[in-house]
């Protein structure tokens, strides 16, 4: 128990100064200094980082922050949902997500009208169709240079699609230039099935098998000194990395479930989701280490994330300095 | 537009009195009521109606009413979440559970406490391992009798799995029997997936394809004469089901998309999320028709969920006993 | 702890039938259930019942079950704001609330359409301003019939207006006639403020205390041999009420707070606003008794209100018929 | 409608190099950016700046942030609760808050132990009893000092109150220096009423009027050029501004409303409550003009407030540097 020490702003601050600030702050403030500093404390340990990526961040504009994440290895593990790979490819191909005003701008959204204009609507963006058909050409492409007598995994599935984009920005290429895998469970639920169907509707091979990634993500998991999850939003992605830690076995220090844990949500508990479930709940089941430092931060991904992530650039780059 | 008129209510009244006296109140309460409006239109057309289910309703006590949507084909189509099935097996295999107070009781919760004692933690709900214990040997059990030479679509291995379950109040066991296919694409997402995992570690065959299921809910939905969703919570679920409509060709009438929506969630678009997306904005997409009835109901499905069938079920009634 | 026994629907059942099969639920369907067995209780003992009601009840249609609960004495004491006093009054005179459609509609909201049609907008209801010219008239005639000499206590106003109400579906004007005080803390935040303010700029004298009501609520509170809390929503209400407890004494059998609490909000902690605090937490400042039977329902209260009450109706009905 | 254009973060990058960034993304950082850029516009005009503030934001630690906007004259008026006031002045006296841990470490919080050491908790904060009896000597000194034979608006008497503080970081001593008048229409809702209340049982003369301030405040806003609303949570503060335009005459342009609104809250629209109610509907009943600047925020205050104090504070040091 410490005094509640109130933040102060000043012109010119920089985040991190402004998050070290809320350390003695409490709700929403504290969480978010606790946060960076149970990041910061990863880096500094030998941590193997997943994070998981649910909501439609992408085109929120959040692409350039994630892939910096992997470029430079702040994440060595991807788990997101089929959407969020779907947008990534769209603006590696060249294509655009459009911001439209909705609320408190006399400009009224028609959804109908947006229908009329081959325009789809996710909350205050716009995308084309004309970006899907560019998506269709080119998955059909990556189809077909895979080998139609043999299964693969999903991760592998998205490793080809991150090796046949050319977009230093994109989440998928730098994860592959990074060697950083990407898994993605539920890939039927988003375009990317779409065009698998249809792929195979034509009678064209394509095995990819549900249950592989496991192995891989398990053996990830065990292999690891320690262990951190950043969970962005809930879904499948955070339930598909916890659950990795109900399958391995303790360490040999007694060790359980992971050591580090960061959650961002706007999920609350109160309607018993496993998406707004709290990290102590998830230590009931092992996922979360009993003596684990963990941390909810409830708030919109696009703007704690990027707090979060300068302030924990600007602290690597204080201790690379000070060696 | 027209007059607010209040509800009423008298002791002994029944649920469908309650709800149709909420037709004309705004709010929740007025939603609801129209969403019971629309479930009974969708009844009287013939409409193939899909539920798409996330968030732990089983154990929280709705497995009943939805295995009876499912016996009196209330419902045509299951598409959910791993954890639903698993707990839904986990209660036909004889387990069950178990009620833990939390809030404004004296006896507070200790997830270390109930990690010693294995038991895991679901909110205000709990399960014992040993539950998860026998899950394990049903499954292997079902694996053991699948062909490890050929492959299955997921829903092929759920049906498998309703086939050897005997409890008639199953979910699973009671679609089988009613010929309700069951549709879960993150199913590597859920116990089943580490079974599978650890089951294939053994070196034993067990191929499931990813995309196979797309193809026969693709079908259902184009052949369907009307398109019913009725929506349980976001995730994987909801986006798979209206994705669907992304690839149906239009109807004769030029229709798209599904004809009927009633959407029950506590999530809120203002984070951007799909499962907190409007059906409004699905009719950009084109998943939701432009001249659909649709609602959404913000409230717990635990309580919106048993009000919304009571009164469905009361309207059938009556419509038989007028016939 | 007691197994989780899944609620069943039938049609034709009644509220009560449904609630009471959502005991052996968790979540919200649990909470609800309690909720119903707790208000039970409440009137079995010789409990003084307070209601606090925050959030536009009124206009989005439950002003009927809110005064069937004044007149039948399911209620006590009322506190509440100006806004649900103002739309109560606005109905007492013959005005309506009008209900328009929002989402999942092809009719889009235009708020500056609804500006120059001179209709103001609640969320999906909207009220015309010349509903606000007659409340003009109303108070002003209210406020000359008041002795410009004495002070008054926000009660006595409240008081006043309800007796010249003649509307016997009126919240203030049952009030009256069952005798049940109603209490504003911020009545000045309301349009009856405002036109409190105009009177007062044409020189007329009008005298309302802002802190005299406190002498009489803590009368009542101290007076009753149990005390019960009915909280709909959070906001000024549940505080004014719940710190009543604040300056009671505790009682010869050292209970202190109020024996019986039930809370109906969508707000939930994590933000840590009074609105969205637990009841449990009103433990550690003495609000809420250290046994007292407390449970919150996060739900609209649109939906959770019409539902416990009728609940609660019949298990009154079966007790008389017990007797 | 422009193309999304993501934020990228560095270390050691400034806050307002951050919120700058944002402006090209959608959900919550684009609305935080244009929520900036909002108050930047309004200090370039001679804007008037109303501040509503609910919420246990002072306990939480945003007392700094706040004390520093007034001092610094970025905000004009204030609009509070009760508890803000009580907050500041326990501080001011020399007590502290505590920050407890609550979710996500080893120790579970017990409200009735802490009812036992006599802490009172808000959320993740407690406060010591011996606290409030501080205040209770306190508000007696100041309540002796007034004249008992007057009677006194509620911003006169919190005027009182800051001009008996000597700290210097107090909300209410700084607005009392800075010639910012505080209103607090529920202030009985509040230990100031609990205390009011027993002052007045003693027999004292203590004469407080509930409307007195509505004149005060609204000559203010038809005294402005131009209006402008930071709104941080709902409740009667936001509520008790907003109506003030709802008696001001249009401008001589036609302008009516405020000019300028940024509203920065957690709760959504889709309850009906006037907390969540967006600034679109504000338009409607004129409280927001038609043409006016105006954001939503949905966000942690916590988080939210102090991001966006640093980055304005920025951008008006680098306009006074162009000067």
């Amino acid at each position: 128990m410490h005094a509640i020490k109130g933040v102060k702003t000043w012109g010119g601050m920089t985040v991190d100064e402004l998050v070290s600030g809320m350390r003695g702050c409490a709700f929403g403030a504290g969480r978010l200094a606790k946060a960076v500093d149970i990041y910061e404390e990863m880096l500094n340990e030998d941590t193997t980082k997943f994070i998981t990526i649910a909501g439609a961040l992408v085109p929120a504009g959040m692409r350039d922050v994630i892939a910096e994440m992997v470029r430079a290895r702040y994440v060595d593990v991807i788990i997101t949902t089929g959407a969020n790979l779907v947008h990534d490819i769209i603006e590696a191909l060249g294509a655009h997500h459009y911001k439209i005003m909705e609320e408190e701008s006399n400009i009224k959204i028609d959804d109908l009208e947006l229908r009329e204009q081959s325009m789809a609507r996710i909350y205050d963006v716009v995308v084309h169709d004309a970006a899907f058909a560019q998506l269709e050409d080119f998955l059909r492409a990556v189809f077909e240079r895979m080998n139609p007598d043999r299964s693969y995994s999903i991760r592998e599935v998205i490793e080809l699609i991150g090796a046949n984009l050319s977009d230093a920005n994109s989440i998928l290429k730098s994860a592959v230039d990074a060697d950083v895998p990407v898994f993605c469970p539920a890939i039927a639920d988003s375009m990317i099935g779409l065009h698998a169907w249809i792929y195979k509707q034509m009678k064209r091979g394509l095995h990819v098998d549900a249950f592989d990634d496991m192995k891989e993500l398990t053996d990830i998991f065990c292999d690891a000194e320690h262990t951190g999850a950043i969970i962005l939003g809930g879904g499948v992605p955070k339930n598909f990395l916890l659950q990795t830690a109900l399958v391995a076995p303790a360490r040999a220090d007694g060790r359980e479930g992971f050591d580090f844990a960061i959650q961002i949500t706007t999920d609350t508990p109160e309607n018993g989701s496993l998406s707004g479930a709290t990290l102590e709940e998830a230590k009931s089941w092992g996922k979360i280490g009993r003596d684990a430092k963990a941390v909810t931060v409830y708030c919109d991904a696009t703007i704690a994330l990027p707090v979060l992530f300068a302030a924990v650039q600007a602290r690597s780059m204080n201790r690379s300095a000070r060696r």
